[in-house]
C-alpha cells in the first residue's frame, strides 16, 4: 500500500502526477503548512526534515520528489515515465532532477533576478526538444512542477521562457497532470515561500 | 574516454572519489575558480551553469554530481557502488544524495546556525548504519565529501556528529578516498564559499 504527505501546490505535486500517470492506488494525505502539520513529532518520525512529500511504501518512508520519482518508474515500467533498461538515460533524467532540486527549486530564496537567470539556463537546456531526456519522464514531470510554481508565483512576460512555455503546454495536455492540478486546488493551495 | 572536469575540493571530489574507487582511466581538468575558468564559453558549453562537475563521456558532458555518481556506479557494476539489480535501494541512495544537494550543499550561504541543524538532521538519519543506505555505495561518496568541506571549513566541536565523524573516518580509511584528497591538495584547494 501507498501513501502520499503531500501539500496542495508544493513539491510534492510531482510525485502526486507520477502517481496518477501510473494510476496505481494510493492513500493522499494533505500536510496543512499553514497549520504546522509539517513539525508533528508523527510526521518527522517519517521525514525529519519536515517537507513534503513523503511516500510510504509498506510502512517505508521514501523522500525527496527524485528519489521518489525514480521509484516510481522503476517500479512501473509499463506507466513509460523512463525508458527501459537504459541506465545512461535514467542518468540524464537524474541530471535534469538534480539540478531542478537543487538550483531551480531554491532560487527564488535568492531573489527573483537570480530565479529568472537559472529559469533562462532551464529553457536554454531545454532548447527545442520536445521532453528534457528525448522521451516523455519523470525529469519532465520534475520540471514541469517547478516551472509552474514560478508562473503561478510571479507574472512572467510572455516569451520569456520559449521552451519552458511550449513544455509547460505540453504538460497541461496530459490528463494525468489537469487531474493531480484539479484535486490539489480544490483542497486549496498554500505554496511555501 | 572520460574526461573529468573538477575544482580541488569542491563538489567535483565526489566524483574524482568515485573514478579512483573504480580504477577507470579518464583525464583529469583543473578548473580554476579564483581564474574564473567556470566561466570561459568552452566550459559553458559543457556546463551551463559554470559549476563543476562536468564529466565528459565520448564527447558528451553529463553534470550534477548525483547523476554522475549513478552513470559511473551502473556502467561499472564491478565496483560495487550500488546494490546490484535493486531499484529500491538505488532510489534510497537517490533520496540521500537529493538530500545532500538540496538541503546539506546550500546548508552554508543560509548561516552557520542553519548548516548545524541540517548536518543534524543528516547524522540522524545515518545513525548507526556503517553505511548510508546499509551497503557502501555512491551515497556515502556524497555525504562524505559535504561532511569533509563542512569540516574543513568551520571548526566543530568533537562530537557534535557522532554518526557523521564515525562515517568520516569510515571513509577515510579507503584508499581511493585518501589517494583523491591527497591529488586535490597539491593542486591547491579553492573551497568555494
Amino acid at each position: 500500500m501507498l501513501t502520499l504527505y503531500f501539500a496542495p501546490g508544493a513539491s510534492s505535486m510531482a510525485v502526486h502526477i507520477a502517481l496518477n500517470e501510473i494510476g496505481v492506488p494510493f492513500e493522499p494525505r494533505a500536510i496543512s503548512f499553514a497549520k504546522g502539520e509539517q513539525h508533528s513529532p508523527a510526521y518527522l518520525a517519517l521525514n525529519p526534515e519536515g517537507k513534503v512529500p513523503t511516500l510510504v511504501i509498506g510502512g517505508r518512508p521514501l523522500t525527496e520528489v527524485a528519489a521518489i520519482l525514480f521509484y516510481l518508474a522503476k517500479r512501473h515500467p509499463e506507466a513509460g515515465l523512463l525508458p527501459r533498461d537504459d541506465f545512461e538515460a535514467e542518468a540524464e533524467a537524474i541530471s535534469w532532477m538534480s539540478f531542478a532540486a537543487s538550483t531551480l527549486h531554491p532560487a527564488r530564496r535568492r531573489g527573483i533576478e537570480h530565479a529568472m537567470q537559472v529559469y533562462a539556463i532551464a529553457d536554454e537546456k531545454l532548447d527545442d526538444k520536445e521532453w528534457a531526456i528525448g522521451a516523455y519522464s519523470i525529469a519532465d514531470i520534475h520540471l514541469f512542477r517547478l516551472f509552474w510554481r514560478l508562473t503561478n508565483t510571479l507574472e512572467i512576460p510572455g516569451g520569456t521562457f520559449p521552451n519552458l512555455s511550449r513544455h509547460y503546454d505540453r504538460m497541461m495536455s496530459r490528463p494525468a497532470v489537469r487531474q493531480t492540478i484539479e484535486f490539489e486546488r480544490r483542497i486549496g493551495y498554500e505554496l511555501p515561500k
